[in-house]
């Protein structure tokens, strides 16, 4: 079998070395629950909130206010159901906009069946909601506001910082989906004016299925989990600790090597946009600045993306169609319906999502192998060839 | 430090050595996400698949039937959320016991603010739930009946096989939290007769943090995580793998294993049985035969539980009182004033928990200090100073 190159880390990251020799530590060495009282209990305990605080100073946030989860879509429904219900008696209706992840999406659809009204924003051609939108949509009724930080399909950052003021200015509860964005890029709870943030793990080179929802104080919100009094009554169940201790030294690692990291991804993001621009009829989606470092959309018209998944894995290039969480449903991807594409072209994204350890060799390899299924599957399109006529 | 001799195994055991090797070489060597159409997508399906395989085949069930979860926490509140919400137009009555967890009782107080009613069963003094008062307790609107399998303070097995015929006779959906039980005892879905099962992989050498939820086909019952298409659109978010494989490498550890286990799980209790059995003042809960073989719950007059956890702790021994989630409160413990005991004894209450890694030597051991304990504390006693003249 060819070796694997890995440009899928949108779907979830491989653990950084460091993460691995923590976690691996922790499975040899240690075990016992931190609520435990007891010498056991109380070494877990050190071990949960040093996870926490390191967590905490990823997103300058306090190490009281992170709950820890078992990933982004935890997090994302613990946010949005938790405060529709803490909040039914203020009203029951919610914004959010059309490029959001299904975690968000799906959530607010469930609350629909219990009479939550959502009011969902468009977004432009770059995938970017008008605060003003945010504003205008805002009613009596309104609990919650519910816009991603950046989209995991098209990596465009959206202006969250000035809908921050928009909800502080009006008292209602904001949430952004952090996941594709938090250890990432930089992310300050603060700066956003955000009073929820959901974030996971895999992103930023932890372990899946672990994640953490920032709450900011007097934030009103129920619990999802209803259990043990763990994460300060917010979130029962036993730890995941050998996940929780994976996460905090991902998170540590990001804050301390961010800046290199995202140099270095805007090189390797670079030489892939400069390549693929070489190829005709390829269409780069998100907006060209306010995006993702890891993150590339490219429409490959005429071509469907599904078969470039395949053709590409045999060479052993991973991509992603449509979103990690998208695939084994058909349709096509509501984040490239919103920005305006038409269905055939959004059938034919690519997503390309980088990590710190891909290599401008591979994507050299990795767009050779592109250039040559592109050329393939095009020359069997009817619609390709009458064009090429 | 003193060596630690750890009898807390229900806040968690620790993990088998052939669990450890599993997840290690995970996260040594793997990763990807099994939704993604590559080939690393493909393997981690292929390691899910199998890890579902072996979790089913513990319980008797089919790998579709099982969702994985993040623990007993969620498999138990997605169970009774799921129901409750799917169930709404049917109606909105559901039958418990007084004995339940906190993750039971805590979900049913969140649906009561909502307009569910709860029936909560007696139990007798031993902790078990008369069959009779289930079907007494069934009215037109009841959707859900769950009831334990086996109590994780006091051990008492429920009858639940007689239950189930019960719910099966008049079309109810039948859950039970079996955290305490599953992979320490056997359990048969189809034998006991349920819908929906909890369960928990850190109470069988597996890790904290994940677990599952066995849901019969047809059951109606919606998603608590909604998100992407994982688990057969049951369960969004993407997996924790790493977790998910100590899992199931636990679960088939357990089954091949049980009956030697439990042999010797019950040496170690009888050791531990006829030594409290030479003091005098001292109770022991639970029924003496339909009983967890690795719980043994000891109420210790005249003296309180915390004190002596501490104590205990001091010389290495790791013990529990009252439940694992419910530390942090100070009440008593409900299930302990649900089998009769008054306030003082129930205070006073120790929770051994033992794992097929503790040894008799252990037992011996943390007799010497428990006895010499009990003695220091007795002494400081007021009312045992008085009975004692």
């Amino acid at each position: 079998m060819k070796p694997t190159i890995y440009f899928d880390n949108i779907s979830g990251t491989p653990l950084h070395p460091q993460v691995k020799e923590e976690m691996v530590n922790y499975i040899q060495n240690h075990y016992g629950n931190p609520t435990s009282q007891h010498r056991i209990g109380d070494a877990a305990m050190e071990t949960l909130e040093n996870a926490r605080a390191q967590v905490a100073a990823l997103i300058n946030a306090k190490p009281k206010e992170i709950v820890f989860t078992s990933g982004g879509t935890e997090s994302v429904n613990h946010a949005i159901k938790g405060v529709a219900l803490a909040m039914a008696d203020k009203g029951k209706h919610i914004i959010t906009s059309n490029i959001e992840h299904q975690s968000v999406l799906r959530s607010l659809r469930m609350l629909q069946r219990f009479g939550y009204h959502v009011t969902s924003l468009p977004v432009d051609k770059y995938g970017i909601v008008d605060p003003e939108d945010v504003k205008k949509a805002i009613t009596d009724e309104t609990i919650l506001v519910s816009i991603m930080h950046a989209n995991n399909e098209i990596g465009t950052i959206e202006p969250l910082a000035e809908i921050g003021r928009i909800t502080r200015e009006k008292g209602i509860i904001f949430h952004t989906d952090a996941v594709a964005s938090a250890g990432v890029i930089p992310v300050d709870v603060d700066a956003l004016g955000v009073d929820l943030l959901s974030m996971a793990a895999n992103q930023f080179y932890g372990p899946s299925g672990v994640g953490a929802l920032y709450i900011r104080p007097k934030t009103r919100i129920i619990p999802l989990l209803d259990g043990g009094v763990q994460e300060n009554n917010m979130r029962g169940g036993t730890h995941n600790m050998i996940g929780i201790v994976g996460m905090g030294k991902a998170a540590e690692l990001a804050r301390h090597e961010m800046a290199r990291r995202i140099e270095y991804l805007l090189t390797l993001k670079k030489a892939l946009t400069d390549r693929i621009n070489t190829m005709d009829d390829m269409v780069i989606n998100g907006h060209p600045t306010n995006n993702l470092p890891n993150l590339l959309s490219v429409s490959v018209k005429y071509v469907e993306g599904e078969s470039m998944v395949l053709m590409l894995d045999e060479e052993g290039v991973c991509v992603l169609t449509r979103s990690a969480c998208a695939t084994g449903s058909l349709r096509a991807s509501h984040v490239l319906i919103a920005i305006g594409l038409d269905y055939a072209t959004a059938q034919g994204t690519l997503i390309f999502s980088l990590s710190i350890m891909n290599t401008v060799d591979e994507i050299d390899h990795a767009f050779e192998v592109l250039s040559k299924s592109v050329e393939f599957l095009r020359n069997m399109s009817p619609l390709y060839r009458q064009k090429s006529k």
